[in-house]
């Protein structure tokens, strides 16, 4: 496949040295004050807002329908597999961020995530105002979101863990701190990959079937993950459930569910920047020295 | 993301004040008599009845089949696991709906949901006729399609509770509203962000892939509320099953599958237009005291 | 989502009275000699034999497996989950019908069943040869996949039913039939909404988009139906399987996967040829007298 | 279907005898000394290595993740279908493979698979010397991946057999080997469908979309084989885990899980190249006489 695109790709830059058919928009200012007068950027808060209680509300509420059913099954053989499953529950999260990220995409960017949000400006795509609006409006819509789960499932919420990410028995802070890491890696990898104006210039439809494999790389790390911490990758997320929660445990290893995934997002804005886009300067220089 | 998006819609803005490249269609008329001339009106009304029979009768008898399989698993314990389990009906409700709003966008516009059809006619998008058609097609074929299934299965259609909507044990009747009303703003929040022309004029690949996310948003919805109502968010559906199983709980709830549905479509209506569509015309004028 | 899909449609038929933005393709002869001197049409029958046998393969071992590991699970209760359950065997059909479609559409047109080849000859798109060549290798193809499994799966094959399609106990023959037909008619209107010219002139995109429904069709009728014949809607499918298994049973209800998928192909045909597209033609009429 | 297409490509042939809407790339030389120079080839073989190390890493965690929870369930009625399941385990191997093809197409096209790039290298899609830099990098990413696995999950990855292929008990070496043939002749020919050319020519958005079809291709595979060989159809995941299980029974197999994915890989090659792309030069060729 690579030989296509990049013959495509070649092509396009046959023209002459640095004739790209993209252009890198301009990194984003630290603080845009000229930003803060549009309502385009209250209206992505808002959005950003919405979003993350919605997703808040559905995965959590799946999650606790969940056990109370399984719980439920010990009264009888039949309804052992009541339940969605952690694959409904891996489900529940991945889905989620799709239709949210093409929801919200036009509007806020769809990131309803913190480590996004972090990632995106490490890489100078959003302002550093824009940023912290976007963190500040994601844990409060999060908080509301479980608070929605907890007002409508009173009977069940505690009893059943909150929705809250916590490290599972048998795992070090280490293991716990290292697989947010990568779980955070490849949710923001995709994101940057998705998201790379030079792939938009070759195939303009780039934005709109983004947020499936964004929506994907969501569940696939559920998958994996579940068993170790949860899966948080996204501490607006692991927040919301430990402020509705409010639990000793839930808060002693709070710390895991916001270093890691920032960790996770730097790594792979870094990998993009300096590593696969780097390439795109060097590819220039190297293919004009070896003509 | 955001910034990559917006940056092109500007570009396309930036050839004047008003200068944009999508067109709001104009207001459907309340009354639209020279549409009720037109075969294509009644083909659209045709198509909703079939669709909504179709989905009612896939759904339910995934519904009924699934209780029927898990249910004879008392006699063995390798059956526990033999029907498809919720999941499998939360995808049931949700890839129906992909594939028959795919099948039917470009004849109806893809409502099978009076819910759907309530928003749509809120935001001036069909006119009251049409709107008052669809709504009486939908019931009547999801009916039908609940009809099919009975007399396919009358051995365990009463016994499995005949894929009524009823309130779960042990949540109130506010709870059960809230998540019908939240559960239904999902879906028409997404119906709306799938159908915005000004999202169209960017990408008018949007029509063709709009079925998908719909289609999660069902089946996301699912998830989470089969526990709380068994999930309606189409009072056809809901409807369809209480008609053909006739039974005092189903009736006694049923007004909740109704206003729950219409309000929520209704705040997806109105956050669509106040918050997300105003600001695009306030981003005009903002912009241009801030140039 | 109606209304702006029809405006457009509008627009493009405004330029005057039949000004179409798509042609039909002239009906297929019944006998094309000169496609009798086409490699591409024996290039196609190929194709067909060799997707019908990895789909036949790939779904009838995903059914041997899973019933392999339940019933293991007799042993030990850890194990009582351990297949892919009837919700992976609803994907293993839909999943292959996706990918297989994708693959074939442009050699072949991706039909994988004779239901599918017999609703477009009814609707004349392919031509009496082309289909009952396609319907020869589809049921060759379909032998050699599932015999294929018989060799590899030799103990447990015919122990677990041979992937055989039966009428469940306490269903009738009518029932069945009546399944059958209504599944093969949701799988067949899916393919031609998915194909129809009309709507490829609004979206060229479609083509390749459409392998995703039509699997998702597949994927649908298979929840509902498996327990009541275990899902044809494909005739090769069930005479592959019937003579690789050859016993009576799955014999005596034989007739029933011949009959309902063709009845069923044939109704969806009707419907879209008669009610759907007729329109198109009364809408251009009836149009011209309501303005 | 086939007929529409066809009828389009025949459109675009009509302009002359060897009027072609698209062309055929060189084949890519044996050994490319210019390539050598160019930064993009090590570009390319990095994004190979993360992606391998991260599919492991991801599918292995998964696996082990299952394996756990559902042998905790000895201890609890309730837990025994805590795990995500077979099913859960072939959606998080398709679902990789989906979201990796996604990031990596354009860098390096996304192969993650020994056997793909030998396909594609028979092809001569792509030159020697990147086919061995590619198989190297995917088989340190692969040990990389599953190593981060076994540091994690220290207690269970043993125990849990480590995610190597083995030959389940009752199948021979010739079915094993048999099957993962096929497997990855179902892979590799969807890769080559979806890569295709010809293809591209009708409809630009193939290499977009191409990744879904390519993940469902080993979602699907993965549900027919899990019970034979726990299915390999990528010999660097095979290998990955072979080295870090390190256990005897695993190493005595592993010869299948190379030999089986080249010859699957070679045969699919033939199949697109003799069969379906040939019938594109003799369809050039008869339609001139048959005219």
């Amino acid at each position: 496949m690579a030989k296509d695109i990049e013959a495509a790709a070649a092509a396009h830059e046959g023209g002459g040295y640095g004739a790209k058919d993209y252009t890198d928009p301009p990194p984003a200012p630290l603080i845009d004050a000229e930003e803060l007068t549009k309502w385009s950027l209250y209206r992505a808060v808002i959005a950003e807002f919405v979003a993350t209680l919605l997703f808040l509300y559905i995965t959590v509420a799946t999650v606790i329908g969940y056990k109370h059913q399984t719980d439920a099954a010990a009264s009888g053989p039949d309804a052992a597999c009541g339940g969605v499953g952690i694959l409904g529950i891996a489900w529940a999260f991945g889905g989620m961020i799709f239709i949210l990220v093409y929801c919200t995409a036009g509007v806020s960017g769809g990131h309803i995530n913190p480590a996004v949000t972090f990632g995106l400006f490490l890489a100078r795509k959003v302002s550093l105002v824009r940023a912290l609006l976007y963190i500040v409006a994601q844990c409060l819509g999060a908080i509301c979101g479980v608070g929605l789960v907890k007002g409508f499932q009173s009977a069940y919420y505690v009893r059943y863990g909150g929705g809250a990410n916590e490290l599972s028995a048998g795992y070090s802070k280490g293991t716990g701190l290292a697989a947010e890491i990568i779980g955070t890696f490849v949710l923001v990898y995709t994101v940057f990959s998705a998201t790379d104006p030079k792939r938009s210039a070759r195939d303009s439809h780039v934005p709109v079937l983004a947020p499936l494999p964004i929506g994907f790389a969501v569940f696939m790390v559920h998958l994996a993950t579940i068993p170790i911490t949860g899966t948080g990758i996204n501490p607006a997320r692991s927040l919301g459930a430990a402020v509705i929660y409010n639990n000793d445990q839930a808060w002693d290893d709070h710390w895991i569910f916001w270093v890691g995934p920032f960790i996770g997002a730097a790594i792979a804005a870094a990998y993009h920047q300096y590593v696969l886009r780097a390439s795109a300067t060097k590819l220039g220089s190297s293919a004009s020295f070896s003509r």
